[in-house]
């Protein structure tokens, strides 16, 4: 077919669409990365894109929107879950991406800005909790398989045991300021299946 | 003495300087609830204040200097941790305190837009860092009793069972958007509790 098989340079369908949301969606992470949500200006963006500004205008139409796409690009293109076949090396595999998605030179930034931006604008905030709700749910059947290996108690809340392991790196990161660090990615996790394993979150 | 005694409208030593703060920070936290902190004006805030404008840029000097005192009277005015004789009722009463104020009408909001401006202006930032060390110094001798009476191992990090706590309430706040309920807030304490008991701060 021809979008599989189309040399380089030659008008695929889907290929010059994705060539476009791919530009402005970087051109608009770094516009994030630098000035934060309010230096996000759609005409400059596209030009930074090197993309006409009426395309940029139709298809996203507000930063708010723009926003919402890079999250769903974020989710479509994250990685899938660990299947180590163990509950605490899962565990452990998560906190240490969230640890490194963070801890990112420009993860870091692009997260903390959108976060900053959900607070005051309910379309950021609704595509946030989106791209939270595929992650957490990408990540739950590591507990439902260790709840069917029986290391987990039977009726454990597994999203609840994902959500419980992000946040002490998210506390840190968003509120308190303390460092973050591979030794506290390696605590959430454990903390985490502690009290899975007591069943808190069953 | 006069700070005492004086009878209402007098001029007393502190008395019109603490009532100017209290007006402006008030005015100041109003805005920061109706418009987020690209919002807050200080002109505006003085007007709102009843306040001369030259006062609050003589004494604050910018947004996020303002910011900061109104982190400062926060912590100044926090209610004393719980002294109940028990871990997990200490620690039940911190998530309880928590959740009231991240759901209230006001102070949910307030925190918001503070955290994220954080997000963009290191003053803020490192108001709001200041803040959190202030809770939880005053937090942590919770768990040092706990260490004490024997319910936990020695050598328990106590600031990060108070952390820990309160993460799962700060993610769901900011990141996730799932709901807060006594529920979360109870399931904070007690998994909290149940990792410190297992040693994981230790």
């Amino acid at each position: 077919m021809n979008q599989v098989t189309g040399a380089p340079g030659t008008s695929r369908p889907g290929g010059r669409t994705a060539r476009v949301r791919e530009a402005v969606l970087r051109a608009a992470g770094d516009a994030l990365v630098d000035k934060g949500i309010g230096g996000v200006d759609l005409a400059e963006v596209a030009r930074r894109a090197e993309v006409g500004k009426t395309t940029v205008y139709r298809r996203w139409g507000t930063v708010p929107g723009l926003v919402a796409d890079m999250l769903a690009e974020m989710a479509e293109s994250s990685l899938p879950r660990a299947r180590t076949g163990a509950l605490d090396t899962d565990l452990a595999a998560l906190a240490g991406l969230i640890l490194k998605t963070l801890a990112d030179a420009r993860q870091g930034p692009l997260f903390r800005a959108i976060i900053a931006a959900a607070a005051s604008d309910a379309q950021t905030a609704a595509a946030l909790h989106r791209f939270y709700r595929v992650r957490i749910e990408e990540w739950a059947p590591c507990v439902n398989e260790a709840v069917a290996r029986g290391d987990v108690p039977e009726g454990t809340d597994a999203a609840e045991v994902v959500r419980a392991l992000s946040a002490p790196l998210y506390y840190r990161f968003l509120v308190s300021g303390d460092p973050l660090d591979a030794g506290v990615a390696e605590r959430a996790a454990v903390a985490a299946s502690a009290a899975a394993r007591a069943g808190v979150y069953a």
